[in-house]
């Protein structure tokens, strides 16, 4: 049974504790934040503390705090004989100060207060030397059904995408919900479409789910899209979003 | 029970041909189509023409078809005392030539051999006078829950936000597609957050569920991103939504 020390008391870090709380076959030995009152929520539920020269040994230290601080956070370990890991899409695995060190990656966008069933949450982990990657993927396994040997490089890639179909999709939302507002539509008008948008995507690729005026290049609705928009950089990403489905389906011509 | 007769043989009229033979107080008179290969799905179902001519009289004719031909079409039934109805997001209800219309659009998007639940989906109608608005609100309600009257200009902009929420949202998944398989990531592997995305916003709205290096102006991760781009158009595009995130979070500072 693994025993692990979780460092952070942002939104990762909270998810990732009660995960391994349910977990059978872990056992947290110590939750550190910087500041008590982040720590807060943890100290009637595990070991606490705010201060590096007090954390406890155990197998695997996670960072889940944020991508500036693993460096400097990670050097506090470095007399610990445990492997490192930390939790960043974007962060080099070397920016570990530590010899054992890793990546322990879990794909997903976390919300403050909601839910998330972690057993359906991907887990991207790497590992400098590969007994610690089998220790991963025990640790890995523990809370989650899917658990994946993703690479550095790779992962940079994973967090680009998740950017693409999260960070923007949900800003496409907004600028749609903004559109709603101001002519008096209600916005949940659009949630079966939002609905099936995603759905038709686990049977069909996305390539051949495209439909729009962009991809049956229909000039006259595209302007009539076009004359809507007051925000010129709204207008802009229409433009060029249009003209990128143009291309990709130019391409198969 | 309204009687009518649907013009039109390619998806929506298709799925909407179903919906309509489960309800109970819609009789399908007879469907209309240009050429008779399109009709050859109808052919046991229902009685159909590809004549004009010989289309039969109805409560209401349903245009299902594409927008360039909704004014020519209409004017073949001049001669009808029925109302005169198309199904499109963008197009004016005055391009229908008869004096009895209005608008019936589903909105949704339909594809091909994919069943869809019609008492889900949003119908937004529109009619040129009272009675007939009532007459198009009970065939709504035959079929779906969701029966909306929607102006011409809401529903233009219906139309716009639809766009963004289901054309250039499934564009983002095939770019983020692109980047998975040229790195021999698992597309499926963005499952998870796709649906955490969209499941999200049905509780916050969008402005508040967004995250990501836009929104904290994280400078070095979209630096990091926008590296990766080897296509300046979608370069063009990563900057250009970042852009738009900043300067939405930037007025509420």
């Amino acid at each position: 049974m693994p025993s692990i020390v979780l460092l952070g008391t942002g939104n990762v870090a909270t998810h990732l504790f009660h995960a391994f709380q349910k977990a059978k076959d872990v056992e947290i030995a110590q939750v550190y934040g910087r500041r008590k009152k982040g720590l807060k929520h943890f100290q009637a539920l595990a070991r606490i503390t705010n201060d590096t020269s007090q954390i406890l040994d155990a197998d695997i230290y996670i960072l889940a705090i944020s991508d500036t601080s693993i460096t400097e956070v990670s050097q506090s370990l470095r007399s610990k004989k445990g492997l490192v890991v930390h939790t960043s899409g974007s962060v080099a695995l070397d920016a570990i100060a530590t010899a054992r060190r890793g990546v322990f990656y879990p794909l997903q966008t976390f919300t403050k207060g909601k839910k998330v069933d972690f057993s359906e949450v991907p887990l991207c982990i790497e590992a400098r030397n590969p007994d610690d990657f089998i220790l991963l993927k025990t640790l890995g396994t523990s809370i989650s059904k899917k658990v994946h040997q993703i690479s550095s490089l790779q992962r940079k890639k994973v967090h680009l995408s998740a950017v693409l179909v999260n960070n923007f999709t949900n800003h496409l939302f907004h600028l749609a919900q903004e559109i709603c507002v101001e002519n008096n539509i209600p916005f949940d008008l659009l949630h079966p479409l939002i609905s099936e948008t995603v759905h038709k995507i686990r049977h069909l690729p996305p390539v051949d789910a495209q439909t729009g005026p962009a991809r049956r290049q229909d000039a006259e609705t595209m302007q009539l899209h076009l004359e809507q928009f007051e925000n010129p950089l709204h207008k802009k990403i229409y433009q060029l979003l249009s003209e990128s489905i143009k291309t990709t389906y130019e391409k198969e011509l």
